[in-house]
């Protein structure tokens, strides 16, 4: 099975690739507010969530769909890596970077799987579908999650604003009305309150 | 909505809690061979690993199911700790640890999804489905890899033998013959024949 050894050679390089997710450093704390998190950690995290949560989805989705799309989403950032969301500089060349690190990550794989990864992480970057629009309310409630949990650590260390977090979340609501609800009075206003998010 | 808030209080009180699997390390260094895994990551990358190799299954599996058992099988370590896979003393005490974890963690959960979410991490443990088989398999295979990648690094500081990995992985076959088959030949034999080893 000659074909079945170079398919699974293939799938390998990838598998191995990937590993350098886990290097690749995100803004935000963990919970303890000591080490920061990983764009492998905060992918498992996030596949789970959408596992509990599919439920306040705003339409249906496809839930290994969307796992798949957050399981994935970031493997970009192994080239390009990590624009923090509120670096300005970093989020205008973002875009050509990330597809350039595509192009290259996903040709490891075996055409067909490399094509339907593609275009499943084209799909998350086009927020269009149901499944995008609930992996990027995701993508955005799971760091504030941990960002309430550690008193909003990162926030000050950075002088964020509401006004960025606004903005940053102005379309949660298209994937989860309710989740949005939810971390609005729950994770950001009391942190506004408390002083940690600038008004 | 009360019974919302409360329903997504329980769900938050999980997903906080989980946060803590970043925390607990394994014993298999990442591929640059400097820094040990820890679970989170271990869990997302057997749960792409899945979605690319379920093709190689020994039986169909539900593909979404797998990935769940995959990204949860860990959390019991939050409570019980990670015991070596060579460790013969801990893992005499290890199923009643995990357990008694088991107990807490998915109790913080709304009823119906702990109750759901518990009954995956049995069916893990007991090791009869197709999709439990499978699951198995990755968190052998996983392992395997990272330790080829690092030319044994953790087997070298361990001084594991042949037959522990033979012992260890008596079943992986049952999860995927196509992947033991690949795994033996290009993971393990290499590695016996450079000394890194021991017969």
């Amino acid at each position: 099975m000659g074909n079945e050894k170079e398919r699974l050679d293939r799938q390998f390089d990838f598998i191995r690739e990937i590993d350098k997710e886990k290097f690749i450093g995100r803004q935000t704390y963990l919970s303890d507010g000591q080490r920061k998190e990983n764009d492998a950690e905060h992918a498992w995290h996030m596949a789970l969530m959408t596992i509990l949560l599919s439920e306040y989805a705003e339409e249906k989705i496809d839930v290994l769909k969307t796992v798949t799309m957050l399981l994935i989403h970031d493997l970009v950032e192994i080239d390009a890596g990590d624009t923090y969301a509120y670096d300005e500089e970093g989020n205008k060349t973002k875009e050509k970077r990330e597809r350039a690190a595509a192009d290259r990550i996903y040709g490891l794989l075996p055409e067909d799987q490399g094509e339907k990864l593609r275009a499943l992480w084209d799909e998350f970057e086009a927020w269009e579908t149901p499944e995008a629009k609930f992996a990027h309310a995701m993508d955005n409630v799971q760091p504030l999650m941990l960002n309430a949990a550690t008193d909003g650590k990162s926030w000050v260390e950075h002088g964020v604003c509401l006004t960025q977090v606004l903005g940053r979340n102005a379309r949660t609501a298209e994937g989860s009305e309710g989740l949005w609800k939810y971390v609005r009075e729950n994770f950001i206003w009391p942190n506004v309150e408390k002083g940690r998010l600038k008004k």
